[in-house]
């Protein structure tokens, strides 16, 4: 696969953003995260959504030239409009007030309203991390296509939750994780490379285990039945019920601060909705703890468990703290570039011609 | 089994603990807490507790005359230190804080060090939620059970988080989960009930399922190998890196900004920390939302899902939205009195004799 240069990708992102009628500064800002998102090997979540957009803003769903505003505010609060905008400068503005507020006031919290897809929830909460931050952070989604537990129709978003803490002398913590079993593009992989899917991903109507992943994924994007379960699986035995509590938890913070609707519900906008809080752990500490450090030796722990410390006990395969694997993504392709396919490479090619912009996508593979 | 009226096991619970040296306030406050708890059905954090917590003050573990004190205070936070007391009145102190603290920011945290087991998190959720107010916490636990992802040894908690939020003209939706796939309490019916535990539950220290239940659950409180899965389960493939990473994020946040140990630390005293999040809706939308309103449309939607609305689709058993089945079981035991086996009865009876109290259970079943 040939691979781009990161800044290419950032760059190409600004001019076809630009193209389409969002200001610079928005439009620098998201394709920073869209790059960074990339970077760090979620390829779902970067580059790869810009033909959607494209579809949304002709749709008319999109507003582009959109300005987030502060509708009110406080010492430790803010809420935002994102005007049907993307959600990426939204999310960027939110995060960073609530970080400012909560160096003032130890924990505050940013809910954004109006906004729309703003790619991975972890970008952001990394963000707070990097500043020494912790970070908390839940979202709604477009589509809805998780089933509650003793459900039959599918009326819960995948609701991602992400979480991020500054660990010393190590990246920051962070989970990123939709509430749902599994994201909606791990079954789109499953079909593309022709497997199966785990029994318990997917039930159809009648609540009956759907493996085919085909199927399961035309049912999750055009069916109004069936769908995923939650974490944890569908029914209760292995723990569905609590994916379903985090899932609705997840929905319910998200839009009840800001009057949003459910996941799915067929509007001209997505009218999708975030919180964001953030905690100073040093001003909660007064300079007492060092949260970091203390991060640091939870973390060290956890990682020991795959050590076979004891007689009888075998060793694990080996523990990776959340937010390491994409840590190490980023590094590998910060320096060697971003694998791009060649039918994704024909895709963005495409969306130039139409914008009129050149392409600018910098092939470092030699 | 007979029953018993709930104010004689509040009384019974404050005898106790009285007796054991706690100040008639906290007492009282503690009693009302594990009484509800029972009330609520969650048998296996109200008067079933009395037994271990006699045995960690007769190991010097637990300090019942120990005073929750506030160690640093703001606006919008306040650290607390339980002085190694029972946790539920640090934790009522502390909620209460960040609830009264939370009607002028917005948003509050108090976290609690030094404390102990609180009893089922979901009470104190509820708490705030019954004034109008959003609530999340995250606890530590005091026994290490859960193996990370990749990992061999048991070195997670089963670590709770707890969310709440109230809903118009309803009970408020109370979500309180171990992120471990089941609760050590789960194991153990399973054994006494004589049944197998579902594969996937508990591992031994060669990652290999455990399904004889008594095995399962001697291995968790004895053996320092083997252990529960997160929720999602062993392995990535039905999502247990995701009830991984909620364990260790519950775990960091609870510990990070107070500096406690991890659980199964082996210290003289437990040390479990707590954090409580409340948010205000009502400040934070200053009246342009109704966000009970926006939740119960939310959980109406939700219900809706168990409907046979369209063709095809079998309809589900019915959803509980969370917090639903304690309210029910509350109504029916505020009305008709707490069951309770008799081997607990003689149990009681035997703590009241060690402590020199009258028995005030008051049996109702007649």
């Amino acid at each position: 696969m040939r691979r781009f240069s990161l800044t290419s990708v950032e760059d190409q992102i600004v001019a076809l953003l630009t193209a389409w009628g969002m200001p610079s500064d928005p439009a620098r800002t998201t394709a920073r995260v869209m790059a960074d998102t990339d970077a760090c090997g979620i390829d779902s979540h970067g580059i790869s959504m810009l033909m959607r957009y494209e579809e949304l803003r002709t749709a008319g769903s999109l507003d582009l030239t959109a300005a987030p505003r502060i509708v009110s505010e406080a010492p430790a609060f803010a809420v935002l409009d994102a005007g049907h905008g993307l959600g990426h400068p939204a999310a960027i503005r939110a995060v960073d007030l609530a970080a400012d507020k909560a160096r003032s006031t130890g924990i505050a919290l940013a809910a954004v309203r109006n906004s729309h897809h703003f790619g991975a929830a972890g970008v952001y909460a990394r963000r707070a991390a990097e500043q020494g931050l912790i970070a908390l952070l839940t979202s709604t989604t477009s589509i809805s296509g998780v089933i509650p537990t003793g459900g039959a129709l599918p009326v819960l978003g995948t609701n991602p939750l992400a979480f991020a803490a500054p660990v010393q002398d190590a990246p920051p913590f962070v989970l990123d994780m939709s509430t749902s079993i599994v994201a909606v593009n791990k079954v789109k992989a499953k079909w593309l490379a022709g497997q199966p899917i785990p029994e318990g991903w997917v039930v159809d109507g009648h609540s009956s285990p759907v493996t085919d992943a085909g199927e399961a994924f035309r049912m999750l994007m055009e069916d109004d039945t069936g769908g995923l379960a939650p974490l944890g699986g569908p029914g209760t035995d292995l723990g569905g019920h609590k994916g379903f509590g985090l899932s609705l938890m997840v929905q319910l913070l998200s839009t009840a601060l800001v009057g949003a609707p459910s996941p799915g519900h067929g509007g001209r906008h997505h009218e999708i909705s975030h919180v964001f809080i953030v905690i100073d752990p040093a001003v909660i500490t007064g300079g007492r703890v060092d949260s970091a450090a203390e991060v640091a030796v939870q973390t060290a722990r956890t990682r020991r468990s795959a050590q076979a410390a004891s007689a009888g006990t075998g060793g694990g395969l080996g523990v990776r703290i959340p937010g390491e694997p994409e840590e190490a993504t980023r590094a590998e392709r910060t320096a060697h570039g971003l694998p791009l396919p060649e039918s994704l490479v024909d895709l963005v090619t495409g969306m130039c011609e139409r914008a009129g912009v050149g392409v600018l996508l910098r092939d470092v593979s030699a």
